[in-house]
């Protein structure tokens, strides 16, 4: 019988759809001996996850229940089969995107601070802040409060699943999106990644979501931030390290670009990082993916996957092949 | 000669598209003697055209730039025609409801809290918000984060051109959707308003956006927020009088519904009222409408509308026909 290790900090409930054929091994995160397990669904914390590693035995497939598992090869080493959970986080985290984008555009956090002053005719701020952010000086009546997405132009750099869920939900707003990936594909038409810098000059929103390799690390830089409109928008929903947080940090303190992020390098942030305080920055704690519907979603994506190992067929979303 | 009176704080760069055939006539704000004038395109704030009104003679066609016109009939009397600037505003303010239901199911009120503290792990707070606001005691392995609109039960109330647009940005999201309007429809299916009452108890997200008349007036109240369920939100992108705010206020301060509001009863919102302190509240200054898209849309509108006064044709945005 195929023995499966799994956080024992999940809800049972979230199990009752595993095939029969598993044997079922909750796992503390406390673990005080070692463990033989042939398949393991580590903690979604990998700081959690990273600690008990040492105690498995046997371990052949991991099974994350993440879209990114950039930590897995480094302390598994190659001798395992890692799996993602793609698509299971595809809605959460593309909604989040889209939500961080019309927030900004809104300028939701000014409201806010106008919200809590409680003195309605702050709300004329929003007019300086539009003027300020775009370098439109001229005096605009009526006064502008806020942006609209519609017609804007959207760089997409990366395009899996969730950036595909992503242009989906931007199709209302018609945007000019120009997509940009590893490699250059037609049909819909993708940029491959050497195109980069030709293409930000012409973005008002840029969109980050695809993998942290060594590849992407520090793709948007100094060099891309000076490429960037005045006032536009970097969204980052995929990983940290893609960004040089220094010259993000200059950036958005020159008052040149705007971002939101949901992850950041270093991560977690610690106490008195520059990045907190940046002006035009909307910052979540990685939070995208996080919905009531994570767990379920990516523990139906897991049980499939374990089916498939079962009746010996392919895996579906194999990110490292065992060697 | 037609002579159309426009506000003289309008940029002269707006007006390039009007017709020929009419005599443009700056009004200042201050004006100090009475003007013969056939259009008047009175000032986007009605304190402000309120004020010039006894100065204008011989009106007979008001087109207003703003989709609501509740104020104009009392001013201005039955005498004269009455349009509204419809459409103009319905994609900043079809975003703008959309953007204030994400924020809100995204927790970024919080959010912003937490970034503003510099703390990551505070993030967690956002588990507790849920359990609060949902009801939903259980612990949950993961942390639940933030929420998805993906699958939630909207009731979107009022089905003009705004509406229709709202609906359409809702379309990726899988939600599922119920209007209402003053008189029942079949493709689509519209409920009458009648049906309110019956439908408020299977929304999780209640849109309000409709005209201010006498009948929509407090239609939402106490029994309303009764009947809807716990957690719920309702979303207010109309006009302040449609809710009874002393019935919001006391509905949000018991925890029992989330609201966003781009309008307030009374408006402005004067400093001290107890609707600013409200939790789980998003509070914005009337501005849903204003982006920079704002005036040549809706001058556009105009221009359209005198093109066929001119010619004698009929007026598309009638919203009071002269008696």
């Amino acid at each position: 019988m195929l023995r499966v290790g799994y956080p024992a900090t999940l809800a049972a409930e979230l199990l009752r759809d595993f095939p029969p054929e598993v044997e079922l091994i909750p796992l503390p995160n406390d673990l005080d001996h070692d463990i033989e397990i042939d398949v393991w669904i580590p903690d979604p914390y990998p700081k959690r996850a990273i600690c008990l590693w040492p105690r498995l035995r046997g371990v052949r497939l991991i099974l994350s229940l993440m879209a990114g598992t950039e930590w897995i090869p480094g302390v598994a080493g190659p001798g395992v089969t890692i799996c993602n959970a793609q698509g299971a986080h595809s809605i959460s985290t593309a909604e989040w995107t889209l939500s961080a984008i019309l927030a900004t555009l809104k300028y939701f956090p000014l409201y806010l601070n106008v919200q809590r002053s409680g003195v309605w005719k702050r709300r004329f701020e929003a007019d300086t802040h539009y003027a300020r952010i775009t370098g439109d000086a001229r005096p605009h009546y009526p006064p502008i409060m806020l942006e609209e997405l519609t017609g804007k132009s959207v760089l997409l750099v990366g395009y899996g699943s969730i950036g595909k869920e992503i242009e989906r939900m931007l199709a209302p707003f018609h945007v000019e999106l120009e997509r940009v990936a590893r490699s250059a594909r037609a049909n819909p038409l993708v940029h491959a990644v050497s195109e980069l810098d030709n293409l930000l000059p012409h973005a008002d929103v840029v969109i980050l979501i695809l993998p942290s390799t060594a590849e992407s690390y520090h793709l948007i830089g100094r060099r891309q931030f000076a490429l960037m409109r005045q006032g536009a928008l970097l969204v980052n929903a995929a990983r940290g390290p893609i960004v040089d947080t220094d010259a993000l940090v200059d950036a958005l303190n020159a008052g040149h670009i705007r971002a939101a992020l949901d992850v950041t390098d270093p991560e977690p942030l610690p106490e008195g990082y520059p990045l907190w305080n940046c002006p035009n920055l909307l910052l979540t704690p990685h939070v995208a993916g996080s919905s009531p519907q994570f767990a379920p979603r990516s523990l139906k994506t897991a049980a499939d996957e374990l089916r498939r190992y079962i009746n010996g067929e392919p895996l579906r979303n194999v990110v490292q092949a065992a060697v």
